[in-house]
């Protein structure tokens, strides 16, 4: 057992002076203690500045990660959308190998780590050879990222995707998604094999995600559920639902409901699920959804990049709705940039300030944190996001000499670190009661950014 | 003279390879070749990656960097806005002392220049002391600033503001305000105190800033304006304009005119005037001020922060409006970050990519590049953001080792540079044909950081 000494740290209660925290052997929290002084506890550690829990990032697609930067031009009809953006998508990820996934996740995961993210759901549908076969090892790609994960100490919830359909009314599936496709029997093996993997590791997870209500028909959608539930009753289950307009149309013309509405009807989802970005909502559907206790999983830059729309923040806090934040397309590897977009889009639709603040919690700083590392957590399955007893021992350390917190502490430190400065304030990373980052670096960062440009090279040269 | 080669540059017609720079010994431009090969010109540098101009930064409060993050807090109304914002803001100023206005703008620019800012358009109204006494030196505040931009070496354009009244009908300044306060004389001697200091600087320049038409009278702007363009009939004008709805509906009820249309109509504005935000404007006004050629001076980070509301960007540049960013109330010291606002915020409301792209320029990033460095050099009244003969030699080198730069060249890496990735990819900065940032680092930047931390404890401590 090892004990660390914080100045302060933000607890789910709140910000906290002179705080212990024990952490066993496992890399699990087992007591925090507040009021704590320094020479009260031998042969403790000091942490070099504030202290928060480290964030988990509820949405992931990896490969993505090679595409940041490289689909927003615009193409020669003149009408950028996330349909064409899908387009470019698909032509990308038609080159990636086992090789360039693992390589490609491993950068990712290392500036994820770097940026303060500890956890992170990888909603992974890019499963098979380029021509659609599946690989010999059908966990092939899955196992390669969960390689990544390991290898750079990020904790990782690995979500099999369940592709089947091209659209709503079991429409053929594109060319372009041939990679991606499954039947129920297919992802229940890959998440049996990924489950087997990872037997007995406290740092990662397996759940399911059936990619969305276009891809999934809902007899199959209840199958894998039903199969998922019997591998583990309590895994987490993630779908996108409602990211675009045209999406509800279309759902709207195929079945007689919106997206969200439909998947109440099909699936009633629980606390166990995580509904991937739901955007267009209604009232009635934001007031059920968030009643049923599933995670609202907002990916506010990429929802921004692609132009999807805005999430109805106000209502769903409101009815209790739990939410957290995901990088998905990786534009961004920086919770605290993912956060400042959630707030502003909100500010500039609505024209005021501090909305997600109240009386009783008047800084949307910490707000913004502690509701994030909260449904962040849920949506991973996983027990992190918190400083308290029986998480994982996954913080972060910011730097207390970066000017851009200079002399702030407690909730108006948190208001600093979401809402003020570019740079990346996070100076040491613990997951899992170890060290992956220290004074800014991880260890492997060198050797995993020059494979990530050998993959690009191959994927782009 | 000197000359550096890049293996790219962004000229202002676009991208261009092998390029050498020719600078004279006063830090200007005198020629550009493109197609230039390494051993064709003895002694030249190499730059170390992409080189792009330098960002014009064309709307500053400096003081305002010791507030970030600090004004987050929600008030006991619980109905935060840039109304309570300012109030804030009005207490925080209250205390500064003209040590404090020096540190805090070094600091600032500092971090500007390693963002990629190499000018700046201060738009300076701390004029006085606490108890609204002017200085022995009524220029003292104005003159601290000036150095603080001398020391760290970023170029600056000072606009002393006018500030008289409290709002429109020339209502009474606030006890919060008294600082701020100048007639046409005590301003338009500012100006010209500022303009013998910086005689013969080519990385200065003085014009004039209007506070707002709720600040200064039709008859005082008429007075101040005719003062300026006495010392100086070129110098760029800037006024604050239609941020908030409710300075548009306090100007209808005054002036029978919303804030832009009583604009046009008071100054007749043109290409030497840069109209600060210019957020709320109807069809008539945004065609009007967009054909006059005065700049929008946009702060997309700010307006999001402070909740103003959307700016009419496809109508505005449809109109041939000219446009640039600037860091405000320093939310930001990040180019990128501000110009990929300016582009997210018009996304997330129209659902659609890629919107300020076109056939004949298909990346935004380059799109939103130049054209910022275009209004931002004309909005600072200096011969700055573009390389090209007769400019300043303000030069950014890319870091081309960051892995969210690479691989990428020419419009894909300005489309990186603008939307991917969250740290700095600024490896280098020139100023006036001066290196002011190598590999990241400010050679003053400990010092500077020291001197604001010793401000930040005096002023909250």
């Amino acid at each position: 057992m090892r004990t660390y000494l914080a100045d302060e740290a933000l607890l789910p209660e709140g910000w906290a002076r002179d705080v212990a925290i024990d952490v066993d052997g496992a890399g699990a929290i087992v007591a925090v203690r507040t009021g704590a002084q320094a020479g009260a506890v031998e042969g403790a550690e000091r942490l070099r500045g504030p202290v928060l829990p480290g964030l988990p990032n509820l949405h992931s697609h990896a490969f993505q990660r090679a595409m940041a930067g490289r689909t927003e031009r615009r193409g020669p009809g003149g009408n950028d959308s996330f349909w064409t953006w899908r387009e470019v998508m698909y032509r990308i990820a038609a080159r990636f190998g086992p090789e360039d996934a693992e390589a490609v996740a491993a950068q990712l995961y290392v500036e994820m780590l770097k940026g303060g993210y500890t956890a992170v759901a990888e909603f992974h549908y890019l499963h098979h050879a380029p021509d659609g076969r599946p690989y010999a090892d059908r966990a092939e790609m899955a196992r390669r990222i969960l390689a990544a994960a390991r290898r750079v100490g990020i904790g990782i919830t690995m979500l099999p995707s369940l592709y089947r359909h091209g659209g709503f009314g079991e429409a053929p599936p594109a060319e372009g998604q041939r990679r991606f496709l499954n039947d129920a029997e297919g992802v229940l093996h890959i998440v049996a094999t990924v489950q087997a993997d990872i037997a007995g590791g406290a740092d990662a997870r397996v759940g399911l995600a059936p990619h969305s209500l276009r891809a999934v028909s809902p007899a199959l959608l209840a199958d894998a559920v039903a199969g998922m539930r019997a591998l583990d009753p309590e895994a987490p289950i993630h779908i996108h639902v409602a990211e675009q307009l045209r999406e509800v149309e279309e759902c709207l013309a195929a079945t007689g409901r919106r997206p969200v509405a439909r998947l109440l009807e099909l699936a009633a989802p629980d606390a166990r699920w995580c509904a991937i970005h739901a955007t267009h909502m209604d009232a009635a559907e934001t007031a059920a959804l968030a009643a049923s206790g599933a995670v609202a999983g907002l990916c506010p830059l990429t929802e921004a990049n692609l132009g999807d729309g805005l999430f109805p923040f106000g209502a769903w806090r409101g009815g209790g709705g739990r939410w957290g934040i995901g990088s998905d397309s990786q534009v961004s590897a920086s919770p605290r940039h993912e956060l400042r977009q959630a707030e502003y889009a909100q500010r500039l639709h609505l024209r005021a300030r501090t909305l997600v603040a109240s009386e009783a919690q008047p800084s949307p700083g910490t707000t913004l944190l502690l509701e994030a590392l909260d449904g962040g957590a849920q949506a991973l399955g996983r027990p992190v996001g918190a400083i308290a007893p029986g998480r994982r021992a996954d913080l972060l350390v910011l730097d207390a000499a970066d000017p851009w917190l200079a002399g702030a502490s407690g909730d108006t430190l948190a208001d600093a670190f979401v809402f003020a400065g570019d740079a990346n304030s996070v100076r040491d990373v613990m997951v899992g009661g170890r060290w992956v980052v220290r004074d800014g670096h991880h260890a492997d960062e060198r050797a995993t950014a020059t494979a990530y440009r050998a993959s690009l090279a191959r994927l782009f040269g």
